[in-house]
């Protein structure tokens, strides 16, 4: 059997009862840790389930499915994922593989930040498409987003803006040389995000789509003791400190009146938020 | 401190290591029970637990918020609800109060709906605004979620419906002669879904909505072991047997490939599948 786990999103504690039974019956564990992170080192999970954990790189989640899935049919085979199994496309890549295989495969879900945004009071039915943004580089500034932003503010929605990890990458450098070196991780803060935001809508200027004075709302390490829920303008968020990894955006459609009551709570100015939200009484 | 804990969506061991500490920490424990239902009764969370469990109803939540908070200044209080803690309005409600009576909030997350339906193969980033669909009755047929599923297929986006849910109900007649008599609970199936969408899409007929060869997603009892999921065309899904409840459907957009790939694994007749999904392969 292999057991695709949810860790949901703070620490060794947030998988769930099934799935800390599940991971204590497998003889061989991996954890996928380059789409997300906990807010706790490795060591802790494996003090919970008294077993030793293996890393699943990209590399090896993305070309070597088989060494993951290798005796599934006869042993029991945990594939750890921060958040909920089915947050990335790799994930189904390797439930596909297993039912080539006839490897049963048994998915135990939990909280993933598409849901547990819901706690800074925007209602999770009021969200459009998701986007993701990633570290602009000198000669490589993706917006594609800004089109996905425009779609879902046109009809008034909520954006989640999911936000790039870096976790062992390759300079250009080495990788052309074929030299095996990687670089710090890298997690993209709120503050950058709404910086490429602002450089993005000073180019584009498309009407209706977003300004500085958009109200957004920065949240980090949700589920941890120290997260961290903070809404202004994008303006405001460009000097909000987040603390530490990981961060996640979302800019703010038409709000509910109900909605607006609670992101209000999180307001770094009052004054600025009542002027700038789009509230509606019905 | 009030502590709001996702149960999850499956059975008593869908709760989080975390969150059964939390609750075995509490004096009272509620559970919310009028929004969604796990598979599984109350009494195997009270044997996990090894505590009661008070059940709290929507008139218990929308009027008598000061009875559950009672004394959470001092000792600690539960509050459970299926999914994760922030899938409907009334819970930021009890978290508004708490906050104005000085009362310290943990919200403990989990898997919810919103996210589980990844399991289907479709990408939770590529879906718009999710809709409700509730029971008609003869004289009120409400369809706004014609509008909302509109928006979002002109975008191609996919569209999740939730799924009435009546429990605790007063008869017309039984309310207007205030007796406390409440009818059985119901439960929406995919089939008397599809039959209301399939109406209301008859009466409607506006361009590129959704016809009766629209690809949908049926989902039964996500979570647990006798979960169901089934892929067909509107006109086939209304046949198909989705067992007990809760339900849930999908109306597929434009599907990456991938998606395709694993949606297909699902589908009742791969030939109508292959026949009227649209798939893009960029």
């Amino acid at each position: 059997m292999l057991y695709i786990v949810g860790l949901g999103l703070g620490d060794e504690k947030d998988i769930t009862v099934k799935g800390l039974e599940a991971v204590k019956s497998c003889e061989r564990i991996y954890l996928e840790h380059y789409t997300s992170i906990l807010t706790v080192p490795t060591d802790r999970l494996e003090a919970l389930y008294g077993k030793k954990i293996l890393l699943a790189d990209r590399e090896m989640v993305e070309s070597d499915l088989n060494a993951i899935l290798k005796d599934a049919d006869s042993i029991n085979v945990a594939f750890l994922v921060v958040g909920d199994p089915y947050g990335a496309t790799t994930h189904t890549d390797l439930v596909l593989r297993a039912k080539e295989l006839n490897i049963a495969v048994t998915s135990i879900h939990n909280a993933s930040i598409m849901n547990a945004i819901g706690c800074c009071g925007l209602q999770l039915y009021n969200y459009g498409q998701t986007i993701s943004i990633v570290f602009f580089l000198d000669n490589w500034r993706p917006d594609s987003f800004y089109d996905k932003i425009k779609q879902n503010r046109a009809i008034k929605l909520h954006t989640l803006c999911l936000l790039d990890i870096k976790v062992k990458e390759q300079s250009i450098e080495n990788m052309a040389r074929g030299r095996k070196i990687y670089e710090p991780p890298r997690y993209m803060t709120v503050n950058q995000a709404v910086e490429q935001l602002l450089e993005v809508e000073e180019k584009r200027q498309e009407k209706g789509v977003y300004s500085p004075t958009t109200i957004g709302v920065g949240m980090s390490r949700i589920g941890a003791p120290d997260q961290r829920i903070v809404c202004g303008t994008l303006q405001e968020l460009l000097e909000a400190d987040f603390g530490e990894p990981l961060h996640s955006l979302v800019l703010a459609g038409e709000m509910h009146f109900l909605e607006a009551d609670i992101l209000k709570t999180f307001a770094i100015n009052v004054d600025t938020f009542n002027q700038y939200a789009q509230v509606s009484d019905h």
